[in-house]
């Protein structure tokens, strides 16, 4: 079955913001078996707007919509999609009911603009939105359906997670089984993996497995699609792993971040950061995780000299030998924040993330990272060229992998 | 003249990255005034690549198509576009020597399938890539031009700065003048801007002064579109800010992490964070900064208490008495930070981000903000109830605010 989806917003062609929507939709259907055929972005205005929707309700059983449904002016796509079925909004009075009551609880006058989105199509099921005041719409198009949904990430996803899923299992189940895996790596480059992958893995190529490699920064995710079978899913990362599987992270959704507290709660081990080039980062992404408070104690940001060595007992001696970016700087912030917090495993990273700061001996983008545990200290040095942002998000991941190898390999 | 944008990809549409190349070309291509007329993505598949790009070129002057280029077997765009114009694919040697060279630096070994991308369509320009294997490629239409670059950003990113907008710039230059600011604001709903700038700003608006409104958590942009004229901008601006200024904290690009930095920095005044509940987000947008280590001395990421006893001076007394979220834990964080090291501003937080650990008292979603000054310690609270990746961020964005306002005000 062919679903599109259609994003309307001038933002996001002006590049404004990311599109976090098509991820979010794109994932969320696939993981129920569905694909997204077609995306395509359009700006808020009537005739694009309506020149995207047309043939797509044509061509395909289920067209979805995001954003325009609000209340300012530049919110179309409600009154156009009407248009274009020849449908009359008419009032919905649950809709209208559940907006003013809304302005009630969280306290602040109702703006009389706000009432039209209790405007809808005549024929449209409603979807309650429970985040905000625009509510969704399906509309039988003769083909299938048109669902339009509201733009603000937060009253859109639990919309389409309760609402549109259990919609489309009813209305539209998907037609095949098939089965889809992610293997992450980190370390090894694309050409390289297919290379080594290629011959090992042609009699399920043969037999109806895809491959597909999407390369990022240091990174390949390698894609494993089953034409319905699990099992072929099993026999190929078997096979993959024998060759390339100290490189391989993790599996789909998985995160360095998720793998090491998932590996240090199960041990009642705890974790100290402490961070120079990085900036936080890698604090940030042990924090986002639920539940890291029970491993994660405590993070260092030293940037300055001096909080090196107020907060991780770095030596005066040792920043004035060999500098803060250096080996033995490293090995005294990973072991500093070790100690001071009684952790059993401590990272710390320290480099020239750039764009100046960089020497003849000590160019831009290089870096040492530690690992401090019971048994020692493991120091890597590397040289990350790349941008300021790039450049921390590429040390953390190898600073991470660092204690990700040491708890799983 | 219309412009569009094919981003090939089956990982785009399966959700499993974000479209970055969207909001980079999208925004690269306003800033010197062109505007996107549309985007989609398509799936790797060669039916889907030419199915999109045939009417593409047959509508637009200019059509831009990302991915594909690479060497592993679903690289398809090349092929498939050769054989939709017709054109035979011929070796292009400084090319063929270029990527022979590459893997020569990187001292790895040549798989011999990267040769491929050494192969393009007869008449196409070619890009240097400077920064990975595949080479960009322009191609003429009849109607106007083909571009098609590589996929990995950081390829695509330095390639369209430097070699397609010089080419635009020459072959294509933009039509008509046409001038964009986007205010930014915090802590105002997208209703109540609306309704508070209609009327004063209706004479513009009648003028040809075009507004947006896009909402995020906690935030709205407002995008102001004047045909051709920086006064007309600059009036509307005025009468903006005269009504809601106090909630405006940047234009275009600006950062709170930016703007704070900036102010700082003319100052020559120093900054430390203690973070509990937002988790080290704080420090990793300040030290996203180029030029962060003038200002930004040190971040505390206390997720324990121990923590904040050991590194911030936090008592047992206050932790036993209030809780680690209270407000006088958040007041001791801040000025503890700020002695520490000194410096001129501290700010600190300390809440519930969820989705465990609330109570009847304080349920997910509380936090207490702080800001330590020569003059004193502000402190706010607020019960930001979102997911654990939305609190930090909002909380960030709140707490950064605090010194913004105290800057700036």
């Amino acid at each position: 079955m062919r679903i599109e989806l259609i994003n309307t917003g001038s933002e996001l062609l002006l590049g404004k913001v990311l599109n976090t929507h098509q991820t979010y939709i794109g994932q969320t259907l696939t993981d129920a078996g569905y694909t997204l055929a077609h995306q395509q972005t359009v700006p808020d205005t009537a005739v694009a707007i309506q020149a995207a929707i047309a043939p797509a309700i044509a061509r395909s059983p289920l067209v979805l919509v995001t954003g325009g449904l609000g209340p300012t002016s530049d919110d179309l796509t409600r009154q156009r999609i009407a248009e274009l079925l020849n449908l009359p909004l008419e009032e919905h009075p649950p809709t209208r009911d559940r907006i003013t009551a809304w302005f009630k609880k969280i306290n602040r006058p109702m703006p009389e603009t706000v009432l039209v989105q209790a405007q809808v199509p005549a024929g449209a099921i409603v979807l309650t939105n429970h985040h905000g005041t625009a509510p969704g719409l399906a509309l039988p198009t003769g083909q299938g359906w048109l669902i339009l949904l509201p733009g603000p990430p937060r009253e859109l996803r639990p919309m389409f997670a309760d609402a549109v899923m259990p919609f489309l299992a009813e209305k539209l189940a998907p037609e095949t089984p098939r089965a889809i895996r992610t293997l992450k790596t980190l370390g090894i480059g694309e050409s390289s993996v297919e290379e080594k992958l290629a011959a090992p893995l042609a009699k399920l190529t043969a037999a109806g497995l895809e491959l597909g490699f999407c390369a990022r920064v240091g990174e390949v995710d390698l894609r494993l699609v089953s034409p319905g079978y699990e099992t072929m899913l099993d026999d190929a990362e078997a096979i993959i792993r024998d060759i390339i599987g100290e490189f391989i992270y993790g599996r789909d959704d998985d995160t360095l971040e998720a793998i090491i507290l998932r590996e240090l709660t199960a041990r009642f081990q705890t974790l100290a950061i402490a961070e120079s080039c990085t900036g936080g980062i890698i604090s940030h992404r042990f924090t986002n995780v639920p539940g890291a408070s029970a491993v994660f104690l405590a993070g260092h940001c030293t940037y300055a000299n001096t909080a090196k060595q107020a907060t991780l007992g770095v030596t005066s001696e040792t920043l004035a030998e060999h500098g803060a970016v250096s080996e033995p700087t490293a090995r005294q912030m990973a072991e500093g924040a070790r100690t001071i917090h009684n952790a059993d495993y401590a990272l710390a990273t320290t480099g020239i993330a750039g764009p100046g700061g960089g020497t003849e001996e000590k160019p831009v983008g290089t870096v040492f990272m530690a690992l401090a545990t019971n048994d020692g200290t493991e120091i890597v040095k590397r040289l990350n060229r790349f941008d300021r942002e790039t450049f921390k998000q590429v040390t953390a991941q190898q600073t991470m992998d660092l204690l990700r190898r040491k708890l799983t390999i």
